[in-house]
């Protein structure tokens, strides 16, 4: 019988991440593939997800709004809240066999949460990683609320098994980001002009010699600081004189003051070299980065994907605390000097040599298979 | 400087379980205690706590309404994304330095989810147990959102610490509610007229003769079977000979099944010896319980204070699975003749020797200073 | 073009009320029905209409869950919140081309508020009356929302064109109610046996020398009286020396306290003729009414389909003040002396005639025409 | 006995609106202020009122998020009814003796639904008057729900008259709105730098020779044209020849259509001449105005203050068709040729006289008086 596979991508970054897994599961002839579009991938000012996905040939089987404008901690956690009504609406239309949530994100707490007290097996993609913030939390107790279990890398299987899930119920599928990046890395020429298919804010550059790509979201833990932080992160790029290609950050608590730091820097200092994208299609990102000098800031990209790619990574701060990395990254605090110093060590070094520690570009075809082919009992217990 | 301490009470047998917690929060020196109540803690139709809880001297901080109606999966799921939605108001007004949160039911998870979104420290009373269904997968999620452990049992805090959580922040207290277990059974006799004080309905009986307790449940995971399971033990109920003193369920998905099932069973059989009460005070329940013949049904109560009390328990089916329990319990299925058969066990064994397994009846005080002098910070990591 | 017009069900007694133009709308060649069933309509405890409905041949598009647990004027206010939101997804999935609201429960008002908000074209069923409290309020509010206005007489057509709408969107169709009133009314024997059908509380009574209907809602901005209410209405019933059949309040704010002054009656009272009924269909509920000695209460149906019937009503309070009443209405305060009078004068003037005041049995067939033929758009202006 | 007043703001221009009566409120002997802070008035990116607030000495007495982000249609509902629940909390908390809500957003409709099933009398400023769109709707709604009824014309008093509100519940107070157009009127040089003082986007500006101020708003039940309307506008206020301050438009569905037609025009355009601001203080703006050479858009600013301030103003499409109107407008619809137009002939006409139409400047003061001396009952019926 054909299992209903209900997938709810909530951000256009978590979409990339798991597409390879949609193509292969709407592909697979055991499943079919429901596509819930919730929170910000909803959203034209966070770079709408729902025309990639289109196009992309996916159907969508619900849309489900639930950012509560605020950006702040109350409403953060009242996000939460309504993501976990509304998504129980969308899965009591849908009815699927299975629901798959992504990573750590709110909006993967609150599907796992809907779809557990619904009775619907949960299937948990990139659990058992270790990180900073309330992520933290979230990853692993998303991973208590799941049934299977499908990790990037040996060492989170390794831990997932620790937290008293059973062995046979946690496999390493390797990330499904890594799929794309592996078909950018085998033809990774910069074949389009980003200025011109992406607009964004700034002047265009010449990006021949080089440049920078900076990525960096607020520590809702620190969000505070976000200002003073994504400052330290403006004048290093700006030091280093090269082109900087600027992504937005995610709409979390503190986005709108990280944004306020953007747009205080832009009108006082020059920032001729600077350009500010919202988003791009995931393969035009990841040609991007294969050819860019270095990747600047806080994202996971920089230690996943960049890990496969083979492409220079300062990390900053504590997000990506505890994630397992390559020899491409290296680690700084919330200091200008600190970025300065990590930028000038990776031109001292050169480039990194590709590593599959995230995975092989595989994965989408071994997570449909599992979820196929998996026993799928909502009922479990600690192991130990 | 007082520690602002902010505990949810969701149902009123929960509010028995952490009311001597309560106590001792009201009463430390460095603690101001909030008091929220919530969900079916607020509703007169199952026992409304909120004159229990005035009438012990507390001052309720909010009220908080979040159960939705229709007492199945999708409710239950909505009502949990209501909850935290509702909460994160409530500590938004109330700006908590820490939240508490008790055991494993739905209000559990939303106060948990709420609380961690907003920065603010989770302090979780009895996690670390083992039981079936959905409870399971919530009490751990409870766990890994949560940032101080205050467990029953030596065996609980054992898990917890497998779950990755640090060995500081995980304390064996016992469970609060062995503390009124411990102050009835010093003065163990019944001293009220059950009939008198509670009303329900059915007809009053003689008590001195012995009398069964019952008490059960639907299970969430089962929960299409909560009507025939009722009815074996009504039908072993009737046939023990005895007075019966039946409890209306919690508000679950199932519980009108279950409603439905007592109700059927009252309009079509003689049900003389049988009475229904929606609630009693905590020491009045456990009184009538220290005097009954034995308690049947699958409430935790015959597992963890029956065990202090020294009370016979036959408990049914899945729902206390992997909980530790004492000698005072045998474990039958939704089967009237095992039921009976385990009640002449019993009958034959006599009393059971009071266990202190659950606690020595001094898990309030220990609560309060532990929630006074922890560390409490929000950020944490596994611990592997 | 076919139209698809969406009708909300939300209780028991509003599907009776709309029935007819469901089947109407349903057999019409250019309108395709869409049902919504949401509220107490879905719960078992207010007698569901689920069974019902489907039962008679209509197919559920959507069941929407709203209704917060607590019936106080908080929970009220944010049920009302809950289904503005819930009832958007169901509109958003089923697209409708016109919405269909019911008469001036806050489900109505929700359904309103949604459909307005999404450029949906509002047909309200049962605008332009007059009564008390907060319904009064949400009626004409409703009206103001609404497109298009089918109204039960020609008084409420003239008031809602005072209020401000245009004559061509003001239809008077009578009210559906009375459709299957006039079906029971052509064929009105006593042929079953309502203690056997509809189970209930109480003992069985023989029902061939006359019996009473009792009804009794609270009213909302009464609802801290609502226990002292009911209690006169009960005694009088009492003295009435008839038996007395009792049917149970919608889910209000002040319901709670009702249903407690009944369930004490009941235990300190003989109420020896008194049995309690949840609900029935709405041809059992009229033909049990066409029989009966007398309606008491403060239901709409005393005023309404007893008047097509000529059933003698006696009319207790201020729920019902201002709307239209026939000859077969005595009007009586919440007084156990004024309310015995009142039967004792309708005992005197023997049987009302039958009265089409409401309608005359084809409101069903007109609405659907309307609906069908009217031009549907969402913009409008005060006539003056 | 004092009476506890609580006023709902939920955006910036509506706290303009009020604060004159905030102010008469706070400093009325018998009335105590409760200031309520709602939905954009607590987003950063549509100029937060809360510094306003508060800098003007108001206590803040609750935060109320209810905007839920996508600004489309659905979201439009769901954010009504997120409203509807959430400032039932908040009344629940403050329990005031009277809610006030001002004009017709869907925050004023959730705030009247609140209140009236709370039965908390509601106070409803600027009812009466005639527009296009679903305000027109919301706004008789709010009268329908409303007991006191504080209008700005006499034609609008005698529009709610006919609505059915008993006389003496309609009070003509004056819009309050005046009462500030009338400070900056006795005292109107343009003392401050606005680019100084308000940054925003674009080039400074020479405003000696003067200039234009825009505001235009998407309809909502037009908002798919949104873009294109916003074009004709931006190209008509290029082809004038002066500097164009323009203002972001309000969170409502279409916004971000509105939005984008500007960023692109930004992009593709010289648009040397132009300035875009988020907001401004209500006297900032007022001044600005009162300089300007006219006041382009569909804002009801054009027509209400700037007919006290002697502004032309060229008033586009259908958003402000009804509402009454000085000498000081001419209506044009979205043509860029017609805008020009009225530009030109406003320039022929000169400027027109200051018309108390909408009020004499005393507004707050008669509404704080006739909150404290109403009778304000939540009893109300149809006058006919």
């Amino acid at each position: 019988m054909t299992r209903k596979v209900c997938v709810v991508v909530t951000a256009r970054p978590s979409y990339s991440r798991i597409r390879s897994a949609l193509r292969a599961i709407a592909d697979h002839p055991d499943l079919e593939l429901q596509v819930v579009v919730a929170a910000s991938a909803l959203l034209d000012r966070y770079g709408s997800a729902v025309q990639t996905i289109t196009r992309d040939g996916f159907t969508i089987s619900q849309r489900v709004y639930l950012l509560l404008e605020g950006e702040n901690l109350v409403t953060s956690a009242k996000s939460t809240g309504i993501g976990v009504s509304e998504l129980a609406t969308a899965f009591d239309n849908l009815a699927p066999d299975a629901v798959v949530t992504v990573a750590d994100r709110y909006e993967t707490l609150a599907t796992a949460v809907a779809a557990a007290y619904m009775n619907i097996p949960v299937v948990h993609v990139q659990g058992g990683e270790v990180t900073g913030s309330i992520d933290e939390k979230v990853r692993h107790a998303v991973t208590k609320l799941s049934d299977l279990h499908l990790v990037s890398t040996k060492l989170a299987r390794e831990r997932v098994i620790k937290l008293g899930e059973r062995e046979d119920t946690v496999i390493v599928t390797g990330c499904p980001s890594i799929d794309i990046a592996a078909e950018v890395a085998a033809n990774p020429q910069l074949d389009f002009d980003p200025f011109e298919r992406y607009g964004g804010v700034g002047q265009r550059a010449e990006l021949s010699g080089g440049y920078l790509v900076v990525m960096q979201h607020p520590v809702t833990t620190e969000y505070e600081r976000a200002r003073a932080q994504v400052e330290e992160t403006l004048y290093a790029a700006k030091g280093a004189g090269l082109p900087v290609l600027w992504f937005w950050p995610n709409p979390d608590a503190g986005s709108d003051d990280t944004s306020k730091g953007i747009r205080v820097f832009r009108e006082h200092e020059r920032a001729d070299g600077f350009h500010w994208f919202r988003s791009m299609s995931p393969e035009d990102f990841l040609r991007l980065l294969v050819n860019a000098t270095a990747i600047v800031g806080n994202s996971s990209v920089g230690i996943r994907e960049c890990s496969y790619l083979g492409v220079p990574a300062v990390n900053i701060g504590t997000r990506q605390r505890g994630r397992e990395r390559g020899a491409n990254v290296i680690d700084v605090g919330h200091d200008r000097a600190e970025i300065a110093a990590a930028l000038g060590e990776h031109a001292r070094r050169g480039r990194p040599a590709s590593d599959s520690l995230y995975g092989d570009g595989r994965a989408g075809v071994r997570i449909a298979d599992c979820v196929a082919g998996a026993a799928l009992s909502i009922d479990k217990h600690l192991t130990y």
